[in-house]
């Protein structure tokens, strides 16, 4: 089986922060499961566990932009994962690399990031 | 009142990230509530809601290892937060430079990081 952080203290799911490997950007931050996390391991594809759909997904299944992964880490506690991976093109559902895209200025966010890539092109058009 | 991200997408609270604003290496993943995030804008200080002792806690109010706040962003979901900060010495309790001072090798975790200061010191020694 090898090594599992501690799942029970997320109540099965604990977070993930996703960073890329060269340039140390912070790209997402997901949840996995112990199923996830074991996937994630075996084929080096980020894996996440959707909350919202109550099912494992791999991370580019639709939008091809997978996460290659390069390296686990976890914290003190064991009750949070750091994958650091080379990303392709866009990490976030909105086209820009990151899906931390927005810095607080003032009451405002402001977006700091170019768009790579539209939506549309990532998911395909909506009927 | 000013900005918040979505709290009420994670029960009242959500997860930040705190990442090192000058050298990138990714220090924490901590949890603020609405009250949380608001402190942290006030002071410059970074504050966490500690959801195992229910309260708010000023993040160095006994180690004095202080976290100042350089930049805030949040995810294209609002239901994350990215805490860019100036950390003072050790940030994890265990007295690294980080809490995710541990890299998963094989099925074993190993220490990847130097350790700058011993828990007794942080914490004082405890009778």
């Amino acid at each position: 089986m090898g090594y599992r952080p501690n799942f029970e203290k997320g109540g099965g799911i604990l977070p993930a922060i996703v960073q890329d490997y060269q340039t140390g950007k912070v790209l997402m931050l997901g949840y996995v499961n112990a199923e996830a996390f074991q996937k994630t391991l075996e084929t080096g594809l980020v894996h996440f566990y959707s909350r919202s759909r109550n099912k494992l997904w791999l991370k580019g299944e639709t939008s091809r932009q997978y996460l290659y992964l390069r390296e686990v880490y976890v914290d003190c506690d064991e009750d949070a994962i750091l994958f650091k991976v080379e990303p392709v093109g866009a990490v976030c559902h909105e086209g820009y690399k990151t899906c931390f895209y927005r810095r607080l200025e003032g009451d405002s966010l402001v977006i700091v990031e170019e768009r790579l890539v539209s939506p549309e092109e990532l998911y395909g058009k909506k009927a």
